[in-house]
């Protein structure tokens, strides 16, 4: 297996998420100590949507890294583009460079320290044990519903790429509490990178991990406005159990609509700023031992 | 003294600040009951910034209704023209058809529901303490260092004018348990309208409340990047007490700036996320007995 050499941290691919921004600003100016036997490069990843506290100016980076959308010519879309240039200095995804990329996201829900991985082998469940064992409170989440490749995440056009998910923090804001969430998890990831480098990852046993299932939108009108919000039962409960018939809205009328998938599912991203455009409430996984 | 028999009730004077919105257009669609001796408006003041989830178009629309602002002619900037609109519509301030707006804010701060008073009248005085008495968790926060008249707050052009501030709640989210407390506060002012016109406000003994002293700002180098987090001890603990050589900011690098004022003061707007642009960490109140 190859190791890890070039290891690319990337912040503000949504410029109104602020640990990310400091993060890699404070690594670049020699803040924080990092591993010295990995060579880093540091990436604020969407400049223009940080210089104007935005998530992004004409569409969301962070969906942009499909392969057909990097084969793209000229164009007018101002991410589209940036992906292209990102792709090809820390890509190209199809041939990477970069060995792992790190992209460090802000949530608004409370989803603490998560780390995101994109594909099931043993890299990333090393990686996830390795995180559960000396950070217990982090979360892990696999998206895996599709391949890593046709994943339109930055972090896709490295070898490796992952996301590290850091709430409960409002866009525009940045937190004492949630920041260093982010330098104990980052140092903890590449605590991990170093073992993998030397064959020293230990044998792991099973952990528990999320896997996504299905996004839950508000209830809408037929004019599509809101009818009600997110339970008090499950705001701020991201990861806690929501099992069918208990409350999953709270209409303004007063009445409750109750789950009503057949199965206990977990919910997160509950109640996520950047997901009211399309009326997602939450996303919903299943829970499993890795 | 003249009666209160036109109440405007306003949301979305900041298009990201979401309780007020659903809350407006609920009560225009009669979800919500009110007493029914009064002549209702409900605005929703800025649809542009709510329909781009955007706290403003061009300017900050609360702040644009100073006397001077609402004299200049016609102009490129949307919300000093939208100003003018609603000046018209439920002012003018120098001579208001409508006796009370009660404008409806969120803040990410967690300020819980603070009523913001620009004056110190018996009016508001008996309003704060008719609200301290029924809703025991609301704080009172009296912003009178200048007169009514020359704040530039859309409130203004109400012969009497407040600010329901609640939080935390992130700037594009609506929380049911903020969204809740809204309600709450909003069923308890328009209550007290009532005893007033009554004439059948009861004595109210002293009560707690705040008054603003000053802005504090984060600690920026000399190119103006922020060098420090406000510090775990003060965050979402506004209106707590911050004693004079206690902590207020914890810099990236591990050190601590205390603060350094001579007497005890009660931080509020922690963080608040609007105010990311001029820097400005959270403001200082001083705590008196109304």
């Amino acid at each position: 297996m190859p190791s890890i050499s070039s290891v690319a941290i990337v912040g503000g691919t949504h410029g109104n998420e602020l640990t990310g921004i400091h993060l890699i600003n404070n690594l670049a100016g020699g803040i924080h100590s990092l591993p010295d036997s990995l060579d880093y490069s540091f990436l604020i990843a969407n400049p223009d949507a940080v210089a104007a506290n935005t998530r992004f100016i004409d569409v969301d980076l962070n969906r942009q890294f499909a392969l057909d959308n990097l084969a793209y010519q000229a164009n007018s879309l101002y991410e589209l583009n940036l992906a292209q240039t990102i792709n090809r200095k820390i890509g190209p995804k199809d041939n990477p460079r970069t060995d792992l990329v790190i992209d460090i996201h802000n949530t608004t829900s409370n989803m603490g320290a998560t780390l995101i991985v994109l594909e099931s082998n043993d890299f990333y469940r090393n990686m996830a044990a390795y995180l559960k064992q000396h950070m217990p409170s982090a979360h892990i989440l696999v998206e895996d519903e599709v391949s890593y490749l046709e994943h339109p995440y930055l972090c896709t056009c490295g070898r490796y790429g992952i996301m590290l998910e850091l709430g409960a923090q409002p866009q525009g804001v940045c937190r004492a509490d949630v920041y260093a969430q982010s330098v104990e998890m980052l140092g903890h990831i590449l605590e991990y990178v170093v073992l993998y480098n030397r064959e020293a990852v230990p044998e792991f046993g099973g952990f528990e991990a999320y896997r996504l299932l299905e996004v839950m939108h508000f209830p809408l009108s037929e004019e599509e406005k809101i009818l009600g919000l997110v339970h008090p039962n499950i705001q701020d409960r991201d990861f806690a159990v929501l099992e069918p018939g208990q409350p999953m809205f709270l209409m303004f009328d007063g009445s409750c609509i109750n789950y009503d998938g057949e199965q206990s599912v977990y919910p997160h991203f509950i109640n996520e700023a950047a997901y009211k455009a399309s009326a997602v409430a939450f996303a919903t996984a299943d829970k499993f031992i890795w």
